[in-house]
């Protein structure tokens, strides 16, 4: 096998998404959205939760645990907020179609917020959060996802990696965008260690009896995530509580799943026997800018916010100091220009689905 | 001078403090309710926010950098959000008047959120979101504060300690409280070491060149301390972003002062010559929970969510996995009993208050 980096041109890259999606059962609207919702992880840097997850849905979707043709049906709602069925729909889909009812209600009363239950893993949430901007509205995304996590003092890994994402826009400066798991290292770091065979540092994972350790593959072994802060002393409660803020806000507070009961994302593991709500949850909202403070006047501090963090002092061995965001920002200018580059065991997956699907894997 | 530590009857350093307050200008209510923010933290076991800072308010009080008399005012809202001067008055009531008035829009609309600016230091971030328990809400509170903090990657001091605070509802349990800042070790940590005199763990804090340190008064030599994470193998970009959206919704979105530019606490410090907001801001707000899911079918899973958190396996050492609010919550069933624990400086600083203001100090 080829073990060269392959580099593909993203518009190919999406089509080809897209096409395995419409052969799997999708229509064309949510073909194309879930295809770039995908898309937007790969050209931001976080590969881990692009194309290379395609034969995952693709599995969940032939097991029934995804259908391609649910419909998102809000089942309560207020002026500011609902509560939405993904009805065992994609959460790639799902969670924009929430975002869209949160702007809409933040339009009508200054914010707008969505639960969502029985939805399913909704890939990078930056990509649903980031709807708010053109609307100059502050964007929020929270969900849950499948226990990896332990809480801080304990070992049994009851919480997923929980992201908290908040998409700020600014003015002369591109938007500050927070996206982050609430453990020390997402999983996604572990895989990209895995791949290369090297150790992982002290601090991201524990073993199965709560001790230190450097091994990618420890979750496999039955060892956890650390929340952020890594340990008690380090203030790992502070992790814990923001991840368990996340699954109440995802799960307890929409009706889904919640903690060590969140169905997995792989296929190969069985949803819990005993479940508590109905699939995976997440929690969307916008604030509109304006509902505040004119949002000239918003934008003009905010770039005097990032440019004051911009002149700041480095610390030794850094080159600057960068804004939330930055970094993913310039991911995707290169991979705009140089293409998105696929591991090639990623490829070999897109290989599979292009024989079983006849899609022709040009990209 | 006398090295141990007093215990003061709750009720009657609440009155106390109350005096205090009457005789620097405050009307009733406002004493009143300034003093029971002090008291939330003391009974909770945040002694850094307690009555510990009754000589500083007095302080600035007396600078005219806070007016008793200032009365809040709205200066632009919508249905579901507001914009909230504060005049320059004290934080610990403006604070609380913010949050009430974000969980009169959430009852009118589902959610309520107030941008306060123009205050000052409101205490522990707890008794204001706390307010929203009682009307079946979820409490949400922010404020940005002194820039002690560095970014990621950096060593100036930009931002404040910077708190999350969510308070939620549970059944038969109490509620879950978060209530943290977003760095390592929020300052307090520090004063305690400072006064026993002992060296603080590694990833606290670093030195004003960006180098590790075990000095608690490395902060009076230019140091910063650490966003949560520590450094950046351990994700401290996660505690800088965290951090930097507190203080974009504290300072940004309501024209208050934010990062470098926040006025400091201590009143020995001026305020930046070059001001970019009014005062200090804060962010509060509140859901409705049964604007999403009946009252009670969220406290019963509230329950369960608990429960399996509470008899998950603890690590080596641990004794059990404990609930975000858990530890304050024992606090304050022993201070209700025992008495408030108070250092012989706090008594001694407390002492003056009673000569100068000619207040009895009965405690």
């Amino acid at each position: 096998m080829n073990s060269e980096i392959y580099f593909a041109d993203p518009d190919k890259l999406l089509d080809f998404t897209r096409h395995i999606f419409l052969s799997a059962g999708f229509n064309d609207n949510k073909a194309t959205i879930a295809a770039t919702v995908l898309q937007r992880a790969d050209l931001r840097g976080i590969d881990s939760h692009g194309v290379a997850r395609l034969p995952g849905y693709v599995r969940l979707i032939k097991q029934g645990r995804i259908l391609p043709d649910a419909e998102t049906a809000i089942v309560h709602e207020t002026p500011g907020t609902a509560l939405a069925d993904g009805n065992k729909g994609i959460g790639l889909v799902i969670a924009g179609e929430a975002m869209d009812i949160a702007i809409e209600k933040a339009r009508a009363v200054g914010s707008g917020w969505v639960a969502v239950k029985n939805s399913s893993h909704f890939g990078v949430a930056v990509a649903h959060a980031e709807k708010a901007l053109k609307h100059n509205m502050i964007g929020f995304v929270l969900t849950n996802a499948s226990p990896l996590v332990s809480p801080a003092g304990g070992i049994t890994p009851l919480f997923g990696t929980n992201p908290v994402c908040v998409t700020i826009p600014a003015g002369k400066f591109p938007p500050v965008i927070i996206d982050m798991s609430t453990t020390v290292a997402a999983n996604g770091k572990l895989e990209i260690a895995q791949r290369k065979g090297g150790n992982i540092p002290e601090g991201w994972v524990q073993t199965r009896e709560g001790l230190p350790s450097n091994n990618p593959d420890e979750l496999k072994d039955g060892g956890t995530l650390l929340p952020l802060g890594g340990d008690l002393l380090h203030s790992s409660y502070k992790g814990y509580a923001l991840g368990g803020w996340v699954d109440i806000f995802s799960g307890v507070l929409s009706g889904a799943n919640f903690g060590q009961w969140v169905p997995p994302f792989v296929s190969f593991l069985d949803v819990h026997r005993e479940e508590v709500g109905q699939g995976l949850g997440h929690f969307v909202g916008a604030w509109r800018i304006d509902a505040f403070r004119p949002v000239e006047d918003f934008k003009t501090s905010m770039d005097i916010w990032i440019e004051h963090i911009k002149k700041s002092k480095p610390a030794p061995g850094v080159e600057r100091v960068l804004i939330p965001g930055e970094p993913e920002a310039a991911h995707e200018a290169t991979r705009m220009a140089k293409g998105i580059p696929l591991h090639p065991k990623v490829v070999e997956g897109l290989s599979e689905l292009s024989k079983e699907y006849k899609v022709e894997l040009a990209i």
